[in-house]
């Protein structure tokens, strides 16, 4: 069922040990969206834990409350996160979710009740009304994690994503003490030397399709290896094809095992980013979106062409 | 004299035909500034010139108004320029500078009256309330000039000079119809296919030095003609090096003509660039500074090593 925002907080309100579940491969909107909540509920003297099914990068870490106690929840609200399966090893407690809050249209209305504001750039600009409707003071913690999920679901309000409500929140969040310079370099400004070796790769594997409209590149479990590059170092790849004069649509494939692939797609003004990877049983917005495909790389590669280059013809 | 903005506005009724000089070199800000109070003034039924002694980079020429009829300016004034010497060719007119509205601190007062903001991370901030205050309305191609100003001199709300009003500004400017997500591209996330061989290149050529906190790259005059690239491209290598976790100080080395190479400096937290530049006879700001070098690259790049190496170790 769909309710409002306001409505969400009266949940939340009757919740004791709460258990806050985000996706799976978190980003800086998940998890700032997540622990900002945790921080407003256990401001109304609830106890409140972070689920996720992989670890939270360590560049987060230094901008985030501490853990606390372990416990065992009796509720569960999930964060930016539209399906089941996203919850990775967390998919189980999808049943047990009572509300969703999200901000992706394709949400698949899990929850038992379910806020999803396709507006808004970043769940953290909704999480930022929820702190206000709930009465809890907007301190420089809470404001930090929102500021993060902010920048990075806006690639620091570049994005068209970006509304003039998404300034206003970061004009408020700044009031509050944010360190927003340190943390726009920490995520736009700074790059480890695995990375620019990834970097590197990507640009050396840059192909172009349907009169350079298309640009695809590949990171191999080799390369990444070789680089000595993480996730982190991977995920700073797929914003590059889409970014050459000329190109409308933008491919990073990533080996995740294999001949398995999870596949970015990001286009630039016309195409929709997740219809195309509809196409392969994905999804995401407009502008940006994924989907995992399977076999060589030829193959997959030739298989993204075709569709892509079918969307670039009409 | 220092006056206030709204001093400057009555001023500037009671102008006709003006002038408006911007700095040398144009960058986003001046022009976007300059722009949008000659479209101020034109609303108010005046005629206004922008007078720059460079060309208007062809990049801003789609988002600019168009030029109009010539004239002889009865009356100048001057934006984002702090010095006489800053107006290149139009040097001989800082005399007859009626107003000057700029957020330099180091504005050397050369105009009849001056409004300094340094507060004001860019200053369309400033013509922003200008434009409110002379009661004409923040059109859409004003707040277009404006929004450029504003992304350009703050690297998109990411550096240290982005203010909560900043961002209230951007709010309001986008309300105006801006196409920012264009804009933004057009700035940040576009990139020629010149301009990623040139960044392979650059990445290639990097060494490490002195426990990794010195970086060194070089792009030679072969390498920039292999590439294609122009000096706009290059121009895109230099924040590089600095980028780099670990890195304190990050060089770039462009070959101008051969065995002649511009030195590029950029610090992050500890070393003054502009005192490492200063020992080859260069200058600049405390985090970016440059300078000339003459001779074979392994000897530049040694000179360079050994006094960067003594400003680490201190």
């Amino acid at each position: 069922m769909e309710i409002t925002l306001a409505q969400a907080a009266a949940r939340l309100r009757q919740m004791e040990d709460v258990g806050i579940l985000v996706h799976e491969n978190p980003d800086g909107d998940c998890i700032g969206s997540g622990y900002a909540l945790l921080l407003a509920l256990r401001a109304l003297g609830k106890r409140a834990r972070v689920l996720c099914s992989d670890p939270i990068p360590e560049k987060f870490r230094p901008y985030l409350p501490e853990e606390g106690e372990a416990f065992e929840p009796a509720h569960y609200v999930s964060v930016d996160t539209a399906t089941p399966a996203l919850l990775g090893r967390y998919g189980d407690l999808a049943e047990k979710v009572e509300v969703c809050i999200d901000h992706h249209p394709s949400n698949s209305s899990y929850a038992r009740e379910t806020v999803v504001q396709p507006e808004a750039a970043a769940v953290c600009e909704m999480i930022f009304s929820l702190v206000e409707i709930l009465g809890v003071s907007c301190t420089r913690p809470v404001a930090t994690c929102l500021y993060i999920g902010l920048i990075t679901d806006t690639g620091c309000f570049q994005f068209s994503n970006t509304t003039a409500h998404t300034h206003r929140v970061a004009a408020a969040l700044m009031e509050q003490g944010v360190d927003y310079a340190t943390l726009n370099r920490l995520f736009f400004s700074t790059k480890s030397r695995a990375r620019l070796r990834i970097e590197k790769c990507a640009l050396e594997n840059l192909e172009f399709f349907e009169g350079d409209k298309l640009a695809i590149t590949a990171i191999t479990l080799a390369m990444k290896a070789a680089a000595g590059a993480d996730d982190g170092d991977l995920e700073g790849v797929t914003p590059i094809p889409r970014q050459i004069e000329g190109v409308e649509i933008g491919v990073t494939l990533r080996e995740k095992a294999p001949d398995s692939w999870r596949v970015s797609v990001r286009t630039n003004s016309i195409i929709n980013a997740a219809e195309v990877c509809a196409q392969f049983g994905g999804g995401g917005h407009v502008r940006a979106a994924g989907c995992r495909m399977e076999g060589p790389l030829p193959q997959v590669k030739a298989a993204l062409v075709e569709v892509c280059a079918q969307y670039l013809r009409r």
